[in-house]
């Protein structure tokens, strides 16, 4: 007998007959002696459906409203949910996030997780029962309602698992594992037994997105065995993602290959090469909550420098208007680029590769790719390139890494 | 100053544009300084858009987990509602039936409202804030979400204005107050700027259908002032349901005209005429929730009587299988008629008029309308006649009893 936490996404339960089907394969788990705790999405297109009616109503509705809006979402699903199952003759019960006691903090639409109330959880299953959780949400100290933002029923169901000491948290998904790559990309791509959570999270930060980032680092910091598993197909094992380094010596050096095209590059001519001045630049453009990815200060000529940086191209006029408002700098010429895109390599193997970086731009090289800038850490290698060569160079590096299906 | 609740109903906030001029309504309140706290039902459509989902999952749904599918319809009112406050500039806070605590017995889609905690609600009106409740539904000791079941939200509306000490409770509808009768069938039918709780009640027992009677009793029982008035006119007094007696000497004997076309009859012919037998027959109709409303036993002959009782008729089958599978009874020969309907008069003054009955009976039989069985209170005679008569009977009742519009 195992405790199992599963989570079914939006796609997943998109319908009455979808619904049915994940009923049935609760019963299966059941059947053979485990004890199911289900945490579940807001049927597809319904959470976008409230924002929209929000939208109707304000273009800037209040964090507060917005999470008591859409967190009905997740609701209506793990009703619907405990009637499917009931259906079969299994007993069921839902819990909402305050329901279950699921405390985060106060951040609306965004918020984190502190703490979760096991013990009525944990009853029902004693008694036999199926517990549905509403993923995606919690309440605050005084009872707020808090969404986790988008992809937070992952967080749930690993957080779940986590509380309840589960022998393993099974993600359901529109696809059946972890591959090396964007099979839609690259169609030699190839599903992964196992990876590590460092892949999982640099794969996850740099674009793929199979798993949301902060369920992956969750399950890493509390040791949950966390499986990414297909919810349309019966059979096949999905990409168990471990602590562990694969023993296996045949392992290659380079487990994934991630990318983004949600990439704009701003360039600041001219601003004095002084100490100080990234954080002159920036600071303002950080306190707007813009993601600042890959940072490029050029060498100075003559006392003044170049300074480069990215953000997502929804934030481009944004950081830029930012930067033209900024009474810190004096001068500035400022040029914007949003045609990047960035194509990460990752692996832990590559620590104790040393050739990896030069072969993965000597294999861009060879397609006339220019790389622009370049950011690494200890099991990525992350390259912005025009977006137009972003297929073709997951490609040549997919096959250049010996990542193509034989 | 005034506390004001309002409460608004499901075509009153069917939209985004239905809900801002709601918001605009409460805004105009605002600014007199009223405190105001507002009941909203689910948008119109939403209900049976989640009921029929349920449905696509099973056919009798755990009434536990419909209340939590279901009870998110007005969930989402309350966010939108207070979104569109905010855009004019009001503060404006929600709440969840959870949230207030409404605590409500466990009779999921049935609950009764059994305790209100009014701290939090008093702290925010102190504040300016505009408070906005889900109708509808409450939690119970466990913290399960319960729903009051249908037109639920006037009772949420009345027990808030009960609990706050609140100066009136206004259910804002789509009439514009309460009729002497149904103005779609008696063209000539009256808006009544007064009635009082019993005539009200006996009214919406009788069916008609602007108030639901629960909140009309609970609205007498705390003594709260009740107002009907219409969400889509910006003026009118709407009608003001009183506790006294109208003191006004010209008031009609007869206040108003109620009837419900849901009516069918059964009579159980040969039944042995002893004692017990009313409970034999009905005790196991009773034990299923089948209401029976009138019933008539004539007077035995040769010891065997007819016994004849109404149901609903969607109750009908369930009645009469019940009949057939009683086996108290050994011989009965079962008649039904589901062509029946119920017309009833109201009026609290009628108990000082002796002749209402005899006038009511004449002009029906005026009409050659044949009066199959009656009942009577201190306040109201009802009676059954063919549904074909239906409208020609409240016309001429309207008409003797001088409620027509002069």
């Amino acid at each position: 007998m195992a405790l199992i936490v599963q989570k079914y996404g939006g796609t997943s339960v998109r319908s009455a007959d979808r619904l049915k089907k994940v009923a049935e394969r609760i019963a299966k788990f059941q059947a053979r002696g485990d004890q199911i705790v289900v945490a579940v999405s807001a049927m597809s297109g319904e959470t976008n459906r409230l924002i929209t009616l929000a939208h109707e109503i304000t273009s800037e509705p209040h964090p507060r409203e917005l999470d008591v809006v859409v967190s009905t979402g997740e609701q209506v699903t793990i009703g619907l949910l405990c009637m499917a199952l009931h259906e079969l003759g299994i007993k069921a019960k839902s819990y909402t996030g305050g329901q279950v006691r699921i405390l985060t903090d106060s951040a609306h639409t965004k918020a984190r997780i502190l703490d979760i109330n096991n013990e009525s959880i944990q009853k029902d299953l004693d008694e036999g029962t199926v517990v549905v959780v509403a993923g995606f949400q919690g309440v605050d100290e005084h009872g707020n309602i808090t969404t986790l933002g988008r992809g937070g029923s992952d967080t749930t169901g690993v957080a779940l698992a986590a509380a309840l000491g589960a022998d393993e948290c099974q993600i359901y998904t529109d696809v059946d594992g972890v591959y090396t790559t964007d099979p839609r990309v690259v169609p030699k791509a190839r599903k992964l037994d196992t990876i590590t959570f460092e892949e999982m999270i640099e794969l996850a930060s740099q674009g793929s997105k199979v798993l949301q980032i902060r369920a992956v680092e969750f399950a890493g910091k509390y040791k949950v065995k966390l499986r990414v598993l297909s919810s349309f197909e019966e059979e096949g094992e999905g990409t168990l993602i471990t602590v562990e380094e694969d023993s296996n010596m045949e392992k290659p050096v380079i487990t994934g290959i991630a990318f983004s095209r949600d990439q704009a590059k701003i360039t600041v001519v001219g601003v004095p090469d002084v100490p100080g001045i990234a954080y002159k630049l920036l600071g303002p453009i950080a306190a707007a909550n813009i993601d600042v990815d890959m940072i490029v200060q050029n060498v100075g000529h003559h006392g003044a420098t170049d300074f480069s940086f990215t953000v997502a191209r929804s934030d481009l006029q944004r950081a830029v208007k930012l930067i033209e408002e900024n009474e810190e700098i004096d001068q500035r010429v400022i040029e914007t680029d949003d045609t990047m895109a960035k194509l990460s390599i990752v692996g832990v193997g590559m620590h104790s590769h040393p050739g990896v970086a030069s072969k993965m731009f000597q294999t861009l090289a060879a397609e006339n790719i220019n790389i622009q800038m370049i950011s690494t850490s200890e099991i990525k290698i992350a390259v912005v390139i025009e977006e137009k060569y972003l297929e073709l160079g997951a490609r040549v590096l997919h096959k250049a890494f010996d990542l193509d299906q034989t």
